[in-house]
């Protein structure tokens, strides 16, 4: 009892703090923010031995508790992952300040003037897993965009993060912000997560990263909102009328570019009028890459696979696993799409303007596409710089999630003495 | 038990018609919805006997359930009630179709074109009290943008809101539209509001619209994001460098033009240097309006008032009553508005250029305005044309909630058989 009372205290304090330093945050110029982020760059750099001395302690009792290799391979902070790190606070450094753009000024009969200037959100809560190296994507877009954050690690990093924090606090302090703009929460008891969650006073929004688990769990419970980035179950439809060659390419490379990613492709659509010639060349290359196929029964008339289930076509398989379904045109390919798709990415491959004009139109997803692969599906080949995540929701932020996606837009109104009659 | 089931599987049922009629209403042109808006006009036209007898057997239940004068007076759908639903769906029908306009469309390096979609959000969910005409209001709004409405007014409008629903699904029949586009609860069970605002799989976002218990309730209570208006405790700060003439009438007119409003100013705050000069003059206007006056310490050395607490301070009075405080300059201005302040709506006024650029860029409210009243706070006087409330959140919606705020975006790609390397 006395130590959960404790959590939220320290939860409550880590929350006021950062809403006094969100003011300053929201007030300072571009120029301090970019001097802050660089002077972190500089901190990482210098701490390069104690990083590797906390990280030992991280690993060490990470493999004590058994850890499997991709977690221990995540939670490492190898050289090259410090180089990436001092490397991306330059670039959100280089990125232009989202803050304070004023947009469509206009003056209106009363004679007031009105339009929108961007801000940032306020205090912005991340949750994450074992990677400590998101502590630092985190930060220099929060900060960036104006905002304090509050960074809860996964307790296997609470050593590397620890360290990290040691860096950004000395960023800030060479700028002259207030170390409470970044605070990482330094207790490992869960209950801290159920604590962040729940401070609508002192967090604006949660941005969870992490598996599907973790952030079902924080938007089911969340009193405040989430930016969320749940499955990738994304389509490729191959159109009576697309260019089969680039038909190939891009469904090999929705698949096989990567498995583990949220916008690989997870089913393939056929039209049944070109199933017969694309399927058994797509099914060679497939075979070469190792990836195993489930069809519908008229794909099985075609090539060889698995009887593709109700469920396979509800899976993220995030493996070399792929779905394929032949359909009787666009329409049903769409009903496929409305009925199974996470909203993420689909993409159709056709030569016809009328069919790609309605598939942009009417299918509903954060990302629809026209020849070209549902891996594009990303905030840096968007151009947005940098990315927090990606949304598949459709409130405030959707698809790729940039520093915008952490500001909102308040109204502003220059007037000369106006009353309203 | 039964009885809850059967509210259970009512509001599914509700929430699976939306859904499919959301994809119809989504695909459907700005033709097609103009149409079914007119064709409503025409059909409430058409129906004002049923509706005026409708309405009654409200108005009867109403008084022998002992509604006050003020809730009677809501119900009423009497004929200029009539008329400006009629108008405003005309209104709505003559706005720009805000879904489908493309922006930002621009090449990548890697040779794709990326940009933005503006799209309907799919269900939204409508929950109000005892006014009938929001119905329209409501419903009218969420076809425009292309969404899917659930609308659940008040029980004491039952009837009222009945008789409008069916010239709602006269007016989409007419233009080919689903009649399950736009759907009324038609069950006063109380526990349908709680299902509503917990099925995200058929609704998209609830917008609430009422009294502030109602909305606490409903913001506390929701599975899915809600869109919403609460307090607006709005302030005017007299600067130093203030235009008396334009102070005195700006301060006056956020006052008194009307006092039940959300964008009415509820505190004052006045620089100690002009106090002296201002309050008094301030002070007889008020009197003459019969506005009651709470101060601080130093208002009341200059005028008569009662002494403000604490709490006047956190109030949204909705009433002829004003707290005044005399503050050292702007600094202290913006941190009572920082600590008081719903985040509504706040103005300076001021001739003074670097005070006015602080104030526009640190305040942080839905509207912040230069030498204008408060009341200005408000879509149409924005021009958004139409206005499904005032969100004082910062996420999706921020300040006068149109069209726009009924929409999302998604990202287009558009490709000639691109594929990532």
């Amino acid at each position: 009892m006395s130590d959960s009372s404790n959590v939220i205290e320290y939860m409550a304090d880590l929350g006021r703090n950062a809403r006094r330093a969100a003011r300053v945050v929201a007030a300072a110029s571009a120029g301090t923010k970019n001097r802050a982020l660089l002077a972190m760059a500089e901190a990482l750099e210098a701490a390069r031995p104690t990083l590797a001395e906390e990280n030992r302690k991280d690993l060490e009792a990470g493999e004590a508790n058994g850890l499997d290799a991709a977690m221990l391979d995540r939670l490492a902070l190898k050289p090259a992952t410090i180089d990436g790190m001092i490397e991306g606070l330059r670039q959100v450094a280089a990125l232009p300040d989202p803050c304070g753009a004023i947009t469509d000024m206009n003056f209106r009969p009363s004679g007031i003037q009105v339009g929108k200037m961007r801000v940032p959100l306020g205090v912005v809560g991340i949750i994450y897993e074992s990677r400590p190296n998101v502590t630092i994507d985190a930060a220099s877009l929060c900060l960036k965009s104006g905002n304090a954050a509050i960074l809860r690690g996964g307790s296997e990093a609470i050593h590397s993060n620890r360290a990290i924090a040691a860096c950004l606090k000395k960023g800030l302090a060479e700028a002259g912000l207030p170390e409470t703009a970044v605070q990482v929460v330094e207790t490992t008891d869960r209950a801290a997560v159920g604590e962040l969650i729940a401070m609508p006073e002192y967090v604006d929004v949660i941005v969870p990263r992490g598996g599907k688990g973790l952030i079902e769990r924080i938007s089911r419970d969340a009193r405040v909102p989430v930016i969320k980035h749940l499955d990738g179950i994304c389509h490729v439809f191959i159109d009576a009328k697309a260019d089969l060659d680039k038909a190939f390419n891009i469904a090999l490379n929705a698949k096989t570019h990567r498995y583990g990613v949220c916008n690989a492709m997870e089913t393939l659509l056929v039209d049944q009028t070109v199933a017969a010639e694309i399927l058994p060349r797509l099914a060679d290359a497939y075979a070469e890459k190792g990836v195993e196929l489930r069809g519908c029964e008229r794909t099985r008339a075609l090539i060889e696979a698995q009887t593709a289930t109700e469920e396979d076509w509800a899976t993220e398989y995030l493996a070399p696993v792929l779905a394929i379904r032949v359909v009787d045109g666009l329409d049903e390919a769409m009903d496929h799409i409305a009925q199974y798709s996470s909203q993420h990415t689909e993409a159709i491959v056709t030569e016809d303007y009328t069919r790609a004009r309605r598939f942009l139109h009417e299918v509903d997803s954060s990302s629809v596409m026209v020849n070209a692969s549902t891996r594009f599906a990303d905030g840096f080949e968007y151009g947005l710089g940098a990315e927090i995540g990606i949304s598949t929701d459709k409130i405030h932020a959707r698809g790729p999630v940039g520093l915008e996606g952490l500001t909102s837009q308040k109204w502003i109104v220059l007037g000369d003495g106006h009353i309203r009659n």
